[in-house]
This record gives C-alpha cells, sequence and structure tokens, in this order.
C-alpha cells in the first residue's frame, strides 16, 4: 500500500526541487552530495516539507538539514525553538540549527521579521554550504501575496507573487507553491506529526491574517471556489509578463539615452506605454529614487512630461531625484 | 457660488470625454456638430452621466442624445424603461429612444443580458449616426471587473476590466472609469434626479453582486480602503501591458512560421515564455480554436512540446485542433 494521497503529493513536490538542485548541483562540476536545508517554523506546512525533505533525500543521494528561526518576539519562542530543532533531529535531518535573530522596526513588523530571518537564513546557508534552502509557502500563501500585491495597485510586478526559486544563486527554493495548506496539514496527520500554530496566523491585527480568515473566504463565497488556484495561477503568468516586459524594458533602455545621460524623447514616445513607463522607472532609480518609495503615480507624472506636454516645470521624486524636460531631451538628476 | 463638489467632478470627467469625441470628429473632416448618445439604466451612475451630457454638450457644441434598453426580464420593464426616456427628455437629451431587446440564454444570464444590450446599442448608434456612446460604469465597476478577471486566472489581458474606449470606431465612451460610485449617487441627490435601484444589483444569484455586497467590502476590512483605487490602477497597468506583450507576440509570430504554416520550434524556445504563449494562443486560435474556449492550462501543454519535449503525442484542443511536434517544427492543424 502506498503513502496517504497527501504524503505522496509533498513527496512528490519536494523530489521535483530536489532533482532540480542536483542538476544545478552537477552542472557546477560538484560530484560531493549537496546540502540542502528546510527552514521550519515548526507550523503544518514546514513540518510536512521537513518529512518529504528526510524522506527524499537520502533516496537522491541529497544529505538533509533544517533550521528554525527564534524570532525573540514572544515568550518562550527560546523553548518552541528547541523544540521544533528536536522534531527536525527525529526526522534525522543533520546538521539541525537554531538561529537567534534581533528583529527591527523597518516597514512594520510583518517586513522587520522577515528581512532578519532572511538574513538569519542567508547566513546560515553560506556557514553549512547549503545548495538550497527549501521554504514552506503554499497555494494558498501565493494566493494571499498575490491579492497584497493586488492593494497596491502597481502593477503586474506586484502580481507576481513568490518565486518558486529566488534569492543568491537561486538558494531558495519554494516546492509546495502548487500544493495546498489543506494537503500539507492532511500530510502531517497522516504521519503523526505534531504542528505548532503560530498565534500569529490567527491574529487581525495582522494583515495576511485578516486575509487568510475574512477576505480570501468572502472572496471565494462571492467568486466560487477556484480562486484560489486562479490567484496562484495569476501569480506565474504575471512574473512571466513582467520578465519580458522588464527584459524590453532593458533593451530599450540603450537606445533612448545619449552619451549626456538625457534621454530622447522622440524615442520614448515610440515605446508602447508599459515599455515607456519601464524605462522611465529604470532609470529614475538609476539616478538615485529608491526603488520602495516610488509609485505608479510618480512615474505616470513623468510619463506626461513625454505624452502630455504642456510646459510643466521639473517634477521631484523621492530621492531628492528631478526630472524635467529640457528641449527633445528628457533629463533626470539627483540634488 | 460653484455646484457641488460631487456635481463638478461628474460634469469634468464627460467634459474630457466630449473633447476628446471633437477631436477625434474633426479629425475626420467633419464640421457639423456630433451626436453624442447616452445609455441609461436610470440607475444613479447613467442618471449622473445622462445629466453631466445635458449640461456639457450644447457648451461644446455637441448634440446630446440618450437611449435605454429595455431587457424584458422583469414585469413592467417597459414602464421603466417608458420613464427613463420620460427622464432623458426632461433633461432636454435629444433624441431620445428606448431600445426593446430580446435576451438569449448563452453564457448565462449576465452575458446574454449585457450580449442583446450592446447590439442594440450599436444599431442605435448607426441608425442615429452618432459619434459616440457614454456608459455609466464608475470606478468600482471596473473593480469589480478586475476580481472577476482576476478569478478566472487567465492572466493580465483578464485583469484589465473594462476600456475607458471600446467598439467599433472606438464608439463606447466610459468617462466615469476613474468616478466613484458614491460620487455618482452624490451628484444625482444635489441636482435633485431620482434614480431607479435595478433589484438585479442586489440579487446574490448575481456573482458580480455578491461580489459588491460581500466580496470587495471583506477585501476592503482586510486590505485597507484604498483596494477599489488600487484594483482600478491594476486595470490600466494591466491594459497597457497586454497591449505591449500582443504586439511583441504579433512581431514574433511573422518570425517563426514558415511558408507551410509550421512553426519553427528553436526560434519559440527562444522567446521569452510570456510572449512565446501568446504566439501560441494566435497560432491556435488562428487555427480555428474558439477563443472563450482556450484556457492557459491549454497554452501551457502546447509549450511543453517546446520547452519539456519528452515525445509527448499530438495535444487536442477545443474546437478539434491538434498541435503536435514534427522533428523541429510545431504543426498545428483543425481536422
Amino acid at each position: 500500500m502506498g503513502p496517504h494521497p497527501a504524503v505522496a503529493a509533498i513527496r512528490l513536490a519536494v523530489r521535483r526541487v530536489l532533482h532540480d538542485v542536483l542538476t544545478h548541483h552537477h552542472a557546477q562540476g560538484r560530484h560531493d552530495p549537496p546540502l540542502v536545508l528546510v527552514a521550519c517554523s515548526g507550523g503544518a506546512d514546514s513540518m510536512a516539507l521537513a518529512s518529504a525533505l528526510a524522506f527524499e533525500a537520502p533516496k537522491l543521494g541529497v544529505r538533509a538539514g533544517g533550521v528554525t528561526v527564534d524570532h525573540g518576539l514572544q515568550g518562550g519562542s527560546d523553548l518552541r525553538a528547541a523544540e521544533v530543532a528536536l522534531r527536525l533531529r527525529a526526522l534525522r535531518l543533520d546538521p539541525v540549527e537554531t538561529l537567534t535573530v534581533e528583529v527591527g522596526r523597518d516597514g512594520g513588523p510583518e517586513a522587520a521579521a522577515r528581512d532578519a530571518r532572511y538574513a538569519a537564513l542567508d547566513a546560515a546557508a553560506e556557514r553549512h554550504g547549503a545548495a538550497a534552502v527549501l521554504l514552506g509557502h503554499t497555494r494558498d500563501d501565493q494566493a494571499e501575496t498575490v491579492l497584497l500585491g493586488l492593494a497596491r495597485g502597481s502593477g503586474t510586478r506586484s502580481l507576481s507573487g513568490m518565486a518558486a526559486t529566488s534569492g543568491t544563486d537561486g538558494r531558495y527554493r519554494r516546492p509546495f507553491l502548487d500544493v495546498d495548506r489543506q494537503t500539507a496539514r492532511k500530510a502531517c496527520l497522516m504521519q503523526s506529526l505534531p504542528v505548532w500554530d503560530d498565534p500569529h496566523n490567527n491574529d487581525p491585527a495582522y494583515t495576511r491574517s485578516r486575509l487568510r480568515h475574512e477576505g480570501l473566504p468572502a472572496l471565494e463565497k462571492a467568486l466560487g471556489k477556484g480562486v484560489v488556484e486562479a490567484l496562484a495561477r495569476t501569480a506565474q503568468l504575471s512574473r512571466d509578463d513582467a520578465d519580458a516586459l522588464d527584459a524590453w524594458a532593458a533593451a530599450a533602455e540603450a537606445a533612448v539615452f545619449d552619451d549626456a545621460g538625457t534621454m530622447d524623447i522622440a524615442a520614448l514616445y515610440a515605446l508602447p506605454p508599459a515599455v515607456r513607463r519601464r524605462v522611465l522607472r529604470r532609470a529614475v532609480i538609476a539616478a538615485g529614487s529608491p526603488a520602495g518609495s516610488l509609485f505608479a503615480r510618480h512615474i505616470e507624472e513623468v510619463d506626461r512630461l513625454i505624452t502630455a506636454w504642456r510646459g510643466q516645470g521639473a517634477i521631484n521624486l523621492p530621492g531628492r531625484v528631478g526630472v524635467r524636460r529640457q528641449g527633445g531631451r528628457l533629463v533626470i538628476r539627483q540634488g
């Protein structure tokens, strides 16, 4: 008798990623067994991931280890992390390490925790020479991420969710982006793996939690059960679209700049609006405007210097970057 | 004392569109006053639109008329239509006409009513020689349309909502895509215009109604008040992105086809995935597959003939279109 379908599903998802990791490892001329780490919070998603990694890695000649991050945000989080580490060792993962981080305040509690977590994961991957770090984000997480991007209203890139592969050298891998949360939970149950429910996941103070418990269920009620799947598919399609348009913009950029670093208005005008706006955004960021403070409305204002010229003055953008039209040229300067 | 801000807002929105209609009219070498029709259901959005058209048109040398559609779906709908026509005449619109349509069943009740409505509006525009037909869709309608597209999960084009200008010769104009529903309602109130609340708008049997009364409010509660605006902005950005990528695909298509009507696998492989999928979709539709039955998963399956070739057989698509790989060529045939 084979494993329960949920267990089979999580193992297949991990197996595919391990095959890919091995291919890349060999392509680098390395013949030692690569080390793959799982980042595990003790929740159902990442415990399922850890269990699947522990099962599949030995069969493929991959070394499997695990890390858990203690964010120090709740009393007893150190004990919690120690317990998760014990469970990872019980799965015969090795090495297993607890990463203690200090969470700052930049960008709000969720962003600060995320930044601290990834910095610690990066350092751990370097320290252990890991070929990959597996993250337990599911299709449901992906759907939530797309809706969060939608709320920013800043276009296709912001709808592209999380990448299956990201980080330095494609270090981070998300094998469960096509696996739903229910499957991960079921797989833990069928393998008698105890899981921990992070109270943050149910705290209405967090946007993502409100989305999970109120926003998405209401959308499903209005639009039907396929919403999560549709959002996840939107992420993939949007990512590919954004990549193609970014490539076009990079190529177009070279053609509109002159030696003095100003841009030719006529050449910009001839580009499709979607490409022109990307060229402008790239140029403004290159001039020193911080990407995170630069919104669609800023770029639209710059775009009007080209498409709706009626003698406007200089446009002032975040990071003390100014854009003005001078004759047939667009001049972008910081200062 | 100027008009109430809501009244000023709807008039400005209409004035901008009338300027544009005039510019196009003159560009065609015509110097007679153009006729602009408003399509009015009697609801707040289109009554506000009718009132703004009636106010602005005479000042710009534009003739203003109105039509209302009797869908014949509810008892007394003919009386309702006659009443709306009276109100349009009271605004001094001329001509005013009631269009009686027969709603079929194709594609569900909402789609069938829409198809019948646009066919009648097209015919009326032709009959009266109208330069434009104004439609009262608001920013809220746009947000709902984006969410409906999101539920289809078919990518950037389906997120692009309604166009500000659409139809034959850009006949249809939507001046209120940046005006919210509340403003239109307020403008009617301030002008003492009676409005009719279509019971369909509150009928939970309709997807759009569920979205309006449950889905969107829940999303706003989770994500904050800017959701409608973010969705409307997403529509515009997505439309521009989809246009640019379609243009790229059209150019790329010419380069991958040979005289025998088959496509070069190597050339297809070299395209960014987003462009390649669009080229494939265009080719499959050109071979006879109906666009409406063709989903992202179909195109993904065809794409795997190029990117993940392991000897697959022919892919069967809606409309009896088959796609197979033959040597270095992709062969698409109906039959």
